[in-house]
């Protein structure tokens, strides 16, 4: 018996919608169990702890062998261990969460025991998992309204209306374009450079960056 | 072999000067170790996880055993699992942090092997609990600014005077009295009540109160 330790990773993507005319969806990658309990449900990436390895190693290898992606964010959200979230055990997951750049998301490989769901609209999951998205939703939400970490989703330098995007899909808002342009160059944090994008256009747009990059890792002074 | 899960607390409360007359001091309570590891050395109160208790529950059960006393406030700060933190095997510490009553703290028993430390000034602990504490004092800092926390160390009703001596003494920082007054009662957060500071002084101060009680724990949805 004992209490055993399991590694979970709740990853978020932006990826295109069925009609490219669409904006994009907020995506999580799942994985479908193919043992009890909760045989053919989907689940969150993710396995027992290893004993050799720390744990965002752990989170960032399974995140790896699910979607073939590194990540550009990681983070632990939080160690989930009610007495009753498993049937078969006593189980305590360390769960992190994760963003993926958008592109890549786009070339990750689906298959039949894993595919890309949009996040609010999630089925009956294995175990707590349901819970553990939205409370990694919730985070995530409230992160992008005070950190740099939009810049995951984005890449090193980015339009303002793709920054802009990036909000409006996560956020599940919509953002006035004069008024965001204003806030964001009020801001000191995200900055113009001297590049446009590329591609002839008649008035092509500028390309900005965050005055820092983005950590990967954001847990204060844990670093 | 495998990974042993253990369960340690970070608890704080804000303990009396020695010179009645000094500011009182944020401290935390530690246990020495008997035993190697470390044996002699100062560490979190906590041990192992219990099969049949949920990991909160085993927090608050090893506060109270330390200091005979319940939190006012109780969170996870973050499940550590680097592999070389214990000399003696693989050892995933969740761990939470809280905050006890000022005046209860008074009352808590010492012992050979319990003590109250100013959290600032620490000798070097077992294993990796000073960079655990650390970690600690920095979510506490960041949460009294922007949370309602402080209530914990305080009680139901307080004197802006109280309260803004748990600020100054949690963040190390001298507020002026003036300020400090109005931010907090332009803040919706904290309000006056009917009453008064009782003992018959000539312009008794007033109490105040949070608009809402503190949570016990504040997760977010987690709840």
């Amino acid at each position: 018996m004992g209490i055993d330790l399991a590694v979970s990773t709740v990853i978020f993507a932006i990826r295109p919608a069925s009609d490219p005319a669409e904006r994009g969806i907020l995506s999580i990658p799942l994985v479908r169990r193919t043992r009890e309990p909760f045989a053919g449900r989907w689940s969150l990436p993710g396995g027992a702890a290893d004993e050799a390895e720390g744990l965002a190693d752990t989170a960032a290898r399974k995140l790896y062998e699910t979607t073939q992606l590194a990540p550009a964010y990681l983070e632990q959200l939080y160690a989930f261990g009610d007495t009753d979230r498993s049937w078969s055990g006593r189980v305590v997951s360390v769960v992190y969460w994760a963003l993926v750049r958008a592109e890549l998301a786009e070339q990750a490989a689906e298959g039949e025991n894993v595919r890309w769901f949009p996040a609010d609209e999630l089925p009956e999951l294995a175990f707590d998992h349901n819970r553990i998205v939205e409370y990694a939703l919730w985070r995530l939400r409230n992160k992008l309204e005070y950190s740099r970490i939009a810049q995951a989703f984005l890449g090193e330098t980015f339009t303002l209306t793709q920054l802009r995007h990036v909000h409006e899909i996560v956020r599940q808002v919509s953002l006035d374009p004069a008024n965001f342009r204003r806030q964001i160059e009020s801001s000191p944090a995200v900055v113009a450079t001297d590049e446009v994008v590329s591609g002839g256009r008649h008035r092509p747009p500028r390309l900005y960056r965050y005055d820092t990059t983005v950590q990967l890792a954001d847990n204060g002074p844990l670093g």
